[in-house]
């Protein structure tokens, strides 16, 4: 018997969602909140962990009754295990997204595309200081080259420790070569993730944590922040501006093509080729307006923070956008791609174009997207989509909302340039307790949580407290359809972060990035730490993912503790099979790198959690509370 | 209410490990066997590999009633994520341990250690003129020096493709160019396959696996090789030698040191250390007759192919070998030790050493082993069995049976040099049809299956039928203890085997050492090829793993098919719950590789397959069936 569907009003909290999703049911197409109740309940030993598969001697499952695999193995060990590898997966799905950006600056210097061209020299040069490469008197394509060359290196087997170790506090160095958490070579770190996770290798679960949390850092301060790092060097450094959305930014009378996944290698291009007169006159003659160029997920985020292209919606709306009806492509990268799109998209007239190779959809129309002919790839795709647009049945167009405005835009680069040129301003505001703190709120949706309630409450209930919010991946449309991401917001905040911000003209929640830029998150906790010379875990900071779903949101997690900052998850990994492992996240990481995670479901009591913390760093940093 | 154990007469065909069972059981001692009864019946997911728990909006078991996961995967794409996965653990265990022995390289080359040398200047040579570094006026250590540079490159992200395929025949390169399983970097084929697995990636199950061929191809041709090739440079070329097997090797007179693990570089240091004159004096001052060192596994394969030390047992026995009670160290490295060895040595006087920073045990004796202070670390566990001596309780001493003798140390060189010099001699006998094809016999023990019925049912009917055998790994013990690896098996082989085994003096079933040295088959069936001037999957060759239980086995396997070479299983692994999946590796691969999976649990029938592919090899040679 067929379960009866959850109520729409329960599975979100906008307007446009609840449009589609009703839509959805009228026209008979099955949406994740279907298939998570098809699914429901989940597997327990699943669920809590305590199931291996690593081995054909298994699968086993462990419990109280059956506390050993057929090795041997307990649930401590399996557990560490399977979070261990969870970790692994995340961390190489960004780290191999930074790897593709080497690639594309290789092509670059190599000469190989004109496609791509290093837009930002200034900050390219600025790396290369950084990383100990020599940059006076030479050309940029000579920097470009060595800085190629160390970057790859961070992902062999010869590091000692990654390039961007250059950045954190000595202190927190310290506290990681201690441990033996140093993150050396990227892929090393993850490989040998998956070989101490092979059966009858780590059998002692806090030192196959120790490990996942080595792997973890060399994502954050490793692949991630070279993806960030080399997307700016190419596509631009964000600077402030304006956008929109919601559904709302889908147009009736525009070509609309969609642009999903996580790197801006292709929708860059996809937008460049969107702006091609041949293409918008081509549309035009098919009695579209123009081209419509709109993201989701956080190949959205990228143009958004560059470009200033609108927002669809983030993760649980990428079904939905295409259920306005009024999609014709939705163009694809790599990462949280949901594979129904390609059964959605067919419902309707709508394209599925993947373009990587290492992420293929069975019935997706594949480009072998590729530096050295990534223009003409993208006008081919591009003339798809607007080709499309003679198919669209009208009759099933619904864009239920008018567009939201958001601020975007926020790099370091231009916070500090906002700021005058330094980040004393911030500092002085912190020791004055205008801003009291600050929590990065970043990830995922979850069918599992009513979308956005978390993401949007928790926002609200922080800068309230005077704590400056930082928003990335998902967690950006969900702030921008609030409100939370115009200057007006201020009236949403606290009365010193109302002061700070208004006298800047920015918002209290600033938008910051893709979840690969949580690096800049970590960039910017560094080089607070650095003025004030002390550890991340002395400042009064946090970090939030509070509807995760993804491996990449646990990696980014874990650095994000092993860096020093204490980490709410609205809901828990699979670990909570054993204490030993549950522990040790929760608490006993506290006293290994000065922050743990806490898990904690309501975005109310999570504030003052946060703000208890806040409270005790500004203390021990001898500030007001 | 508990099972009833299975009779032990079904649980192995060997008599010392019915012995050691029936004293664990006396002794109520938990082995795998009873485990496995706790652990049976399995989940039927996890067992289909139908079950993802990569992100959490699951876990998610998908059947035909609910043929989605949440993100909308379906069964096709959750069992190619799970198995390609499954075999990037293997990978990366192989890999990671040829990455070990780089670094011992590199710690000769930098001077930081000599209790480690270059042994094999020769070889060295040989290998760096293979893969195109200068040899000629150049000192060793300068070589050696870029051989190092050039295996460190393998790992990493720039290579197009690894050294050694300098040794593949150009059609097997040109049929992976064309399918883009070309293996590149080690670990970033590995880092890849667990991007490629992250939720919203790869979601074309033949594409997924694609990709998983290729990270065990940077196993087979890239990790695995180079730890083959760098542990003969540094502990020597085997050669033929004999040697002894079963439990009988464990000496009631002397102290009992056993080795497990992979990595000869913990254990070569352990044996030179047992050889002491100052430990030997010692045990003798304890009453010992002095210090046995005895493997197990394929640390004990590897010390066994170069030194001649004597082999306790396989997988299965490594927990009975404890059971003796004659045991005063059991020295680990890494990979394949169940964490019950640390229990069960718990109940005896031994002592469990773990002595690899990303394999620690929880309740083991840690050393942290490094090259720089190996010989001081040794001695120091050496001293540690030693004095263990004492504490023996002689009462519970049970050493069931007298040792049989094996012969091993089957190198390549080895085998060139008793063929006088070239191939042409085997070559010949192919030809001739003396010796009508090879079947390399391969990996482990797995308690579902009566201990090493099929590894020896099967080399027996092989051989019959002029088929000559390669062992290695726990197949290695299995061959050696139902007399198979001594000349006077040509007894037990055809007429053709018979007498060219014969004349050369060595047996029917050649020891070619440890599950890494599969890779030296490859070699051979490269240089076979090479000479015949055909591809590999023309040669009436085949593989088998007929007691698998580790993901390494499943890359070995995977690396073996998308070598061109037709490979056994006697039972699958985790992927029936996908038909596409499944049918690709039993029948689709042929057409893509010129080689599949087959799975088969009996032996004889196992052996006509073979003998049919072999014959129709033949004939497409030109040859007699």
């Amino acid at each position: 018997m067929a379960k009866e569907p959850r109520p729409i009003d329960e599975l979100t909290i906008w307007d446009d969602a609840k449009a589609m999703l009703k839509k959805a049911r009228a026209e008979g197409i099955e949406t994740v909140h279907e298939r998570l109740d098809q699914q429901t309940p989940h597997c327990k030993m699943c669920e809590l962990g305590t199931s291996c598969r690593n081995c054909t001697m298994g699968p086993c499952r462990v419990s109280e009754k059956k506390p050993l695999g057929v090795c041997g193995a307990d649930a401590d060990v399996i557990v560490a295990r399977n979070f261990g590898r969870f970790v692994a997966g995340g961390a190489a799905g960004h780290s191999d997204h930074g790897r593709d950006l080497i690639e594309v600056l290789e092509a670059i210097v190599e000469g190989e595309t004109t496609d791509y061209k290093i837009t930002e020299e200034g900050k390219l040069r600025t790396i290369a200081g950084e990383i100990g490469i020599e940059t006076e008197g030479r050309t940029v394509k000579e920097v470009a080259h060595d800085v190629m060359d160390e970057f790859f290196a961070d992902f062999g087997s010869r590091r000692k420790e990654v390039s961007f170790l250059a950045r954190v506090p000595q202190k927190r160095k310290d506290v990681w070569a201690k441990l033996g958490m140093t993150p050396r070579g990227v892929d090393r770190e993850i490989a040998e993730m998956m070989h101490r996770t092979h059966m009858g290798c780590d059998n002692d679960a806090p030192n196959t944590l120790i490990h996942a949390a080595r792997t973890a850092l060399a994502d954050g301060w490793g692949g991630s922040m070279i993806g960030t790092e080399l997307s700016d060097v190419i596509f631009g450094t964000p600077t402030p501006r304006m956008s929109t959305a919601n559904l709302g930014v889908i147009k009736e009378d525009q070509v609309n093509i969609l642009v999903h996944g996580h790197n801006p290698v292709v929708s860059e291009m996809i937008l460049a080729a969107a702006r091609d007169p041949q293409l918008v006159a081509r549309a035009k003659e098919l009695g579209a307006s123009g081209i419509n160029v709109a993201g989701l997920c956080c190949t959205g985020n990228e143009l958004l923070m560059r470009q200033g292209i609108p927002m669809a919606g983030n993760h649980l709306m990428t079904e939905l956008a295409i259920i306005t009806g009024a999609v014709e492509a939705i163009v694809v990268d790599y990462q949280c791609i949901m594979p129904s799109l390609v059964q959605i998209s067919g419902c309707y007239h709508t394209k599925f174009i993947d373009t990587a190779n290492k992420a293929r959809f069975t019935g997706g129309i594949h480009y072998d997207f590729q530096p050295a002919t990534a223009m003409t790839q993208a006008k081919e795709i591009v003339s798809l989509a607007v080709e499309g647009f003679a198919q669209r049945d009208k009759g099933r167009v619904d864009i239920p909302c008018e567009p939201i405005d958001i601020m975007t835009g926020f790099s370091n680069e231009a916070v500090i340039a906002a700021l005058g040129g330094s980040l004393d301003p911030l500092v002085q505001a912190i020791v004055a307790g205008d801003i009291r703190g600050a929590v990065g709120i970043v990830g995922c949706n979850n069918p599992k949580i009513k979308q956005d309630s978390l993401n949007v409450g928790l926002a609200k209930e922080l800068i309230k407290r005077d704590i400056l919010v930082i928003a990335t991946g998902c967690v950006t449309t969900a702030a921008g359809k609030a409100g939370l991401l115009v200057p007006e917001a201020i009236e949403m905040a606290g009365p010193g972060l109302k002061k700070i911000c208004g006298s800047l003209g920015i918002p209290p929640v600033l938008h910051y990035g893709s979840c690969v830029d949580n690096s800049r998150i970590m960039q910017l906790c560094a080089a607070l730490a650095n003025t004030l010379n002390v550890d991340i875990s002395d400042l009064p900071v946090g970090a939030s993912s509070p509807e995760w779903y993804s491996e990449k949101a646990a990696a980014i997690g874990l650095y994000a503790v092993a860096s020093g900052i204490q980490t709410h998850l609205g809901h828990p990994p699979h670990i909570l099979g054993s204490k030993t492992v549950t522990n040790l996240a929760v608490a006993g990481l506290e006293d290994l790198v000065g922050a743990a995670f806490f898990i904690e479901p309501d975005p109310v009591r999570t504030a003052e959690i946060f703000d208890e913390r806040i409270k005790a760093k500004r203390k021990a940093l001898g500030l007001s509370e």
